[in-house]
């Protein structure tokens, strides 16, 4: 019953390099509803890839002649077409607790990730995007990817605080979405996984209620996140 | 079927100031479930009262020979106690998510307000609630409340930022939870409701879409929270 599903999905220089927070809440959302998508390496540069879905970012899935965008949306588009299969949100009061955690995600988590992450994100990418990145994070963070580098201890002390509100829900629950993963789950995975493919900084401690989370989350869906090639590391 | 529900309920030196945000959690909870409930005065200093709870915070729910501590337990327990009446969470993926909104509120929303409203506080008290509120939020703080009160302006800037995973969704729905109040809005609205029975602060501007979800809250159940006796109006 699915049509052709095609994903937009931020590659570095190697095809294989998937490191996107948004396209990994639309991977695993696709994974959720067990919807086969044919991922496309895409640069942040390749504007005109996308040009059909009227903006330039990804993820963009491409749906029959529906070219959908931003990560929300795409997960709210899936639900609403394919409520046969497992629900991503399971009644109303979960969706609206999914979108909830998914804007906290995008709003407070991923800028705090960012601040440890960006700096190791020029090595990765395709010498095309290296210019564009650049000029748009650096002017998006008002300093140069050197001054966010010698930050780093202080934003990843600053991200461990902001993981606050995850911890002692995790603390007594396996999932976010409390005993199997629904959106809520894949919203927040995200950003972790976005480090885990681009860096070599371990974003939580061993014994933080949030890392035995993140390792339930790369073993769900058949283990398609902790699948994904990573830069330094293998 | 109800069995006869007491309240232990923050009050000011004036028995109807209630101005406690977990307390409000708890009424609006119980108003949810169109569960009727004796609440009684109660201040800081009152340890002796509530010591059949265990420890000496309120919210303490007396229901039967059972009593009940933290807002988010007392939720718990009134969902899966009557489970017939009015759902607080919907579902399970509900639950989770009304979890993760309560804990943001805990964590980061709740001391993000006390910075604006605790210089407010202490006129409002019990004479003999002083010392022990300046004592403890002094040294929970580090600082004097007049150092607090000094910084108001910075202290507000700072909450309105904080509010901003709130914003997006409630510039498309009326409520945190969409269509119709469940315990995401009561988990939040405690916090708004504490500034506006305690502070002469608006943490809102009037165009803020918080602002707007603030005035359905105050409505819904009946005007439960609008019909609150305010220190600094009326």
């Amino acid at each position: 019953m699915s049509a052709d599903l095609r994903l937009f999905d931020l590659a570095g220089a190697d095809d294989d390099l998937r490191f996107s927070p948004n396209c990994w809440r639309t991977r695993l959302a696709l994974a959720h509803k067990g919807l086969p998508v044919e991922t496309i390496a895409w640069r942040f540069t390749e504007k005109d890839a996308i040009a059909r879905s009227g903006q330039g970012k990804v993820p963009v899935l491409v749906a029959g002649d529906k070219w959908l965008y931003e990560s929300w949306d795409i997960a709210e588009y899936l639900e609403d077409t394919y409520p046969d299969r497992p629900s991503l949100f399971g009644c109303p009061q979960g969706r609206a607790g999914a979108r909830f955690v998914n804007q906290w995600a995008s709003e407070v988590l991923h800028p705090a990730v960012a601040r440890v992450v960006v700096p190791d994100i020029p090595a990765a990418l395709h010498a095309k995007d290296r210019d564009y990145f650049r000029t748009t994070r650096e002017a998006a963070f008002g300093r140069s990817f050197e001054a966010i580098a010698a930050e780093r201890d202080e934003a990843l002390a600053a991200l461990r605080r902001t993981l606050a509100p995850l911890r002692s829900p995790l603390a007594k629950q396996s999932f976010v979405a409390v005993a199997a993963p629904a959106y809520a789950d894949p919203a927040v995975l995200g950003a972790f996984q976005w480090a885990r493919v681009i860096s070599r900084v371990a974003l939580t401690a061993v014994d933080d209620p949030a890392s035995a989370w993140v390792e339930h989350m790369l073993d769900a869906y058949d283990g398609l996140a902790r699948s994904a090639k990573r830069m330094w590391h293998d």
